[in-house]
């Protein structure tokens, strides 16, 4: 079945590209790599280099070769497999038909196709999987069919050629090379972390000589491992000889499967069933999506960040935004609980980089990084973008004025604690967090005498195009939800752990919080229009479209936003802040909802890549009092789940490249099905139910690991049902659908 | 002697132009002007139109034709003349020696020219003055000279094709003629009012047939009224009427006289004599300044603003800006204080738009506006000036964070009350500016707990191009004297005038006023530098030259300033907010002053015309302790006094003209001479004199009027004099060189 221009599925697992020419080579790459959290490799040819985007990206090697972007190493390439018929070189024949196709269920990754060299060609398939198992290995198998009779040749090893955005990380590369294995050592120029690639291969059969229909395999286990890795006590190079040596003699097929099994371990609650009769696209999508979210996160460590675009390049700089709270993280909260806490574990260990921010702004308690790697320091440059019309930079404010980052997290954690009952988190981790962001909301906040209020004004709110904007609303709410959090937090460990809250020092700030908390401006729905104003004089703002805007533009890369954009004086928003904060805090009224979606879509240009997901998990939401917004948001979904896939976003903005994965977009696909199809959602400390499922499908069924107990639900046109596996060990409460909370048994079932 | 290239003077009190060719036409029309504070009529010849930027600019005429920009109307020309010879019109030859002159001790301007036709040719003289007597009279003499035999005829009337900058002013407009007389009345089209204008005219003699050497005399009377003065008992028509008519009974000569007398009791206070071998060049300029700073200010009312640009053109909307108070004001405090005074009741009449400003931007108390006409809303549109890179209209947040306008009114009026001893202007209006005020800046600050003081964020101060800083040292220090002087005068009218007190209703108000003078942050000097941060974060802008900056442009036109023009991240200042703090705050140490001049001059790219006179009169001030500093204080004197009259500053920024008289910089003139070189500054509520005479000149001699108390101050290099007339009834308590206070009575004089 077709998913889009590009590309079909067969099985509802695997997503397969029909054009994977040298033109796609940054989305294939991106859309093909193979990962675990810990390495990305992109999808690209064997015989690839630099200029083909080949590239290797390792969690935790940051470094900073240009003086001024801090981003993840690219590493020497032990995969690169170069041919030769009768002593010409094979290259990819792009006339003829070719395909790349991942499998998300075991991570395994084909690429098909005819090489040439104008006399000699040969059929090449390339299979290729970064293990779950040894997340140090990478493993692959080229196998040449010959078409005609040849003379082939085959060179590989490891190639350091590789692509990188701001200059070269690797420095002096140390070579050593002998019959089937080669290393690479290198150290990044800046941050001085060692770097090891080993690269072991096998011929089979050891012949060079082919016939019609002969084929060779070459079977290449590539290793790497680095000076920063937990799991490295004799350092880089022998860790990943180790690897590299022990996948080859295990071989392809058994590694494979090894990682496989984690994998079917992750499927096992991560999975989401959708059924119907033309839903393959959907399923396929949606599980690429799912995958991606997870190949991009290092859930081996729990002082790592999720990269905006993962491990899939290095735009972003590896580092994490508030996508990584609000998007990438949600999708992991209900299935794979440890690696929510492993993500809110690193926030508390960057505290101390929050802390000099907020420090060094004036501001008190932890102000996070708004692009933060692994010390938490912020790492978003001051001038981001470039102004393409006068080549000048752009001074944004995503690092002072985005503020919204630290309640982001805090009320996160206060998510997690609700979901999971990981009280120990909160004592250990949790607590400090969320105190820390109370104090810095305090001294953020402005309160104004003569309104008897507190104010947040000069913010920047997720529609980064309005900068420099007074009382944005989700800035405000989330604010508010975060203080609320800090004194039911307060409130618990004074009740349970008084040691704990002594050793936090909260003193009398706990007194400040409790009167911003309470004072706190949040704009309120207009009684008549219902509409939210998204900041203080946005209404007045010109009326116009995103189409109209488009029209504005004098280059096509211009940054819409702040200070001089074509958006900036006008309605229209890089994202939809009221829409997103109904999708954080679902607890608005819903015709309040429907009025701000119906007023805030049309206006919304979809600048980010994160705006999908929040108006389809609306839009679903919706459906239960405007039926008709099921099928805008089923379009969403797609536009968020195909976003990708379809390679719908801008690869570059001022000049600056912010291609490769969308990991929030990845992610957005799993909230949207869950949360906005499922209907799960979190208030008031419980999850809910209410699902609307779309009219062309029949049913989606999902897992949710609430307080370790794993339920399953389906939702469906006849009715749903979520169940409480035997094996579970406590009672779950649950709200579902309109009714009051309930109690779900171990074994038992709830209908609605 | 020499003033400029174009320029020379002969004897100290007129300034001529040797070069009025029409490509200077801007610039000879706004120098040559002739007006009187109640209308400006530019220095264009007789026989220019519209194209030849012909313009009569009355005051209190505001409105707004396009839509956007409310400006004061030109009115229709009445001094038209336009020649021809033998039925072949007569225009001005360049090619023949010119020019223009203006004497201002009587507010004369002549024209002297060759007209030609091609065949024949006259010489032409136009005499030109606006009565100081009758207000609404211009008078105007044209002497043509035949060189040989010719048939003249001439063209006069009313011309209606006037410059105009943005729209129609005149709407339908209704003339009459007859032999000698002709009228037009119009209404303006948004604003409603009516104006008249009437023109009368005499030929003599009275013969068309002209042999060489004769000549014939065309005398006019223009007159304009509007339906917005006060002394238009039988409406405008008969004013303008009235007027015409009976100054040309009167004839030019005896109404030239009647305005001249009244020019001379001007004078009389308003005079500053440099003596010296060749001062006569500085002489000059800084009487054509003090002249035209005069003519600018509508000193008949007291519910006008002086216009940035006086009467001379429609740029800055004709409206007041903080020049009145910290420039134009100024100027006239010690030598003209009624004419201070009516200043300041312009502004308590304005108490309400300044209300109105406040409240619509979310503060109480008064928030003056930026751009101010006739009932203190608001004009300073949003959007002031273009991008002229892009096109699109750039944001300028003149009107909403230049909020130093309001203390800068606060402090003046306690200036002006200190100088004057005024107490009843003070209980009338003073009082009640001061408190709103006071009101108005404790609602804007902010207080930040943690530090445990008040600052002031998102502002713009005096240098413009630098916006949205915070804690701007000119701003917050004079929120400070604004909420000190708050303090006194609520003190002194608790005991003096608690009736009035209680009728404005201060309430509780003043604790808070109390409280933000305590706890306001102002920005200290470094204890090793001394130097002053301009605002928070200014050291760690690029260091960098206006020289440098200039290479960046990518348009001449370019505005440099927010949000992306070439000195937004710079140390490279429009005008120095340091420098002027001290120009208001003279209280500073001199070597704090010292230090800070030398670090912030040289950034200073004197991108708006009030820069200079703050330079000279620091300069000036610091020559006591840095001699050296004589000499720059000069040049820069020099360039306040010349710069109009050699138009150094741009015409045009980013597609928005601001040409026309620089009033701030005419009346910066007087400032350098009086307050820099005479060393006249007010500290602690008295008036203190330490000259500083630069070694070229010889003395400087000028008049103070204190408490109605008439001085004649000489500075020389020989010893200074202060003296009191005889005629003076009361002692006036004063400050010279070093000593303690001392008193001077009636008849008395303090050397030192």
């Amino acid at each position: 079945m077709q998913i889009g221009e590009h590309v079909r599925t067969d099985t509802g697992w695997e997503v397969v590209d029909e054009s994977p020419t040298d033109d796609r080579g940054i989305t294939i790459g991106s859309n093909f790599m193979i990962g675990n959290g810990y390495v990305g490799y992109r999808g690209t040819r064997p015989d690839q280099r630099a200029d083909g985007f080949v590239g290797c990206f390792v969690s935790d090697t940051h470094d900073m070769a240009d003086g001024v972007r801090r981003e993840l190493a690219s590493v020497p390439n032990g995969l690169y497999v170069r041919l030769s018929a009768d002593g010409l070189p094979l290259t990819f024949d792009p006339a003829q038909a070719a395909e790349v196709e991942l499998d998300v269920r075991t991570g395994e990754c084909t690429h098909r196709s005819t090489w040439t060299n104008g006399t000699s060609e040969a059929l090449v398939s390339v299979r290729r999987f970064a293990s779950l198992d040894d997340l140090h290995l990478m493993m692959q198998q080229v196998t040449v069919v010959a078409t005609h009779e040849m003379e082939l040749r085959v060179h590989t090893g490891i190639d350091p050629e590789v692509w990188s955005l701001h200059g070269d990380h690797l420095g002096r590369v140390i070579t050593t090379r002998e019959d089937g294995l080669a290393t690479a050592r290198c150290t990044t120029p800046e941050s001085k972390v060692d770097i090891a690639v080993a690269s072991s291969w096998r011929f089979g059969p050891d012949s060079s000589q082919l016939w019609p229909g002969d084929d060779i395999t070459i079977t290449s286990a590539m290793a790497v491992a680095t000076s920063n890795d937990d799991d490295v006590p004799f350092g880089p190079l022998e860790r990943s000889f180790e690897s590299a040596e022990s996948a080859i003699e295990l071989g392809y097929r058994e590694a494979l499967e090894r990682s496989a099994t984690r994998w079917a371990d992750f499927w096992d609650t991560a999975d989401v069933v959708i059924q119907g009769e033309s839903t393959m696209a959907a399923q396929a999508a949606l599980r690429f999506s799912i995958w991606h979210n997870r190949i991009a996160t290092p859930a081996h460590s729990d002082r790592l960040p999720i990269g905006a675009r993962g491990l899939s390049c290095q735009a972003y700089q590896g580092a994490a935004f508030w996508d990584q709270e609000m998007f990438n993280l949600p999708a992991f909260l209900l299935t794979a609980p440890e690696i929510a806490r492993s993500i809110l574990v690193y926030r508390w260990r960057t505290l101390d980089g929050a802390r000099r921010k907020a420090e060094r702004l004036g501001y008190e308690g932890a102000f996070y990084a708004w692009i933060s790697g692994t010390t938490g320091d912020e790492l978003c440059p001051d001038f981001f973008f470039d102004d393409v019309i006068t080549g000048r930079p752009i001074r944004n404010h995503f690092n002072v004025w985005q503020m919204h980052i630290s309640p982001d997290i805090a009320l996160t954690v206060e998510r997690y604690w609700n979901v999971t009952g990981d009280d120990g988190f909160i004592v250990d981790h949790g607590a400090e967090i969320v105190f820390e962001v109370a104090t810095f909301v305090s001294s953020f906040v402005t309160f104004v005498p003569h309104r008897d209020r507190y104010e947040i004004i000069r913010l920047l709110g997720p529609d980064e195009w309005h900068e420099n904007v007074d009382n944005e609303v989700f800035t405000n709410r989330v604010t508010q939800i975060a203080l609320g959090a800090a004194l039911r937090i307060h409130g618990w460990m004074a009740e349970q752990h008084p040691d704990r809250l002594a050793e936090l020092d909260v003193g009398d700030r706990v007194d400040r919080w409790r009167d911003v908390h309470e004072k706190l401006y949040v704009p309120e729905p207009d009684a008549d229009s219902l509409l939210i104003e998204q900041f203080d004089g946005f209404f007045a703002l010109e009326d116009t479209t995103p189409e109209v805007l488009s029209e504005r533009l004098i280059h096509p890369e211009e940054y819409w936003g702040w200070p001089n954009g074509v958006a900036v004086h006008t309605q229209v928003s890089k994202q939809p802040d009221v829409v997103q904060l109904f999708a954080v805090d679902p607890t608005y009224p819903l015709d309040v909802q429907r009025a701000n979606y119906a007023f805030y879509e049309p206006r919304c240009a979809h600048g980010s890549s994160l705006s999908h997901s929040v108006h389809a998990t609306v839009a679903a939401r919706l459906a239960s009092i405007e039926p008709d917004l099921i099928d805008q948001a089923v379009e969403y979904f797609m536009a968020t789940a195909t976003l990708d896939l379809e390679s719908t976003q801008q690869d570059s903005v001022g000049g600056t490249f912010i291609g490769g994965m969308h990991t929030a977009a990845n992610a957005g696909a799993y909230q949207t099905a869950v949360f906005g199809f499922g209907g799960v959602r979190i208030a008031d400390g419980r999850v809910c139910i209410a699902p609307a499922v779309p009219p062309a499908w029949t049913s989606i069924t999902f897992a949710l690991v609430i307080r370790g107990q794993r339920l399953d639900v389906t939702a469906s046109h006849d009715g749903h049902v979520v169940t409480s596996r035997p094996t579970n060990d406590a009672r779950v409460e649950l709200v579902v659908g309109d009714a009051d909370p309930a109690e779900l048994e171990p074994g038992g079932a709830l209908r609605w």
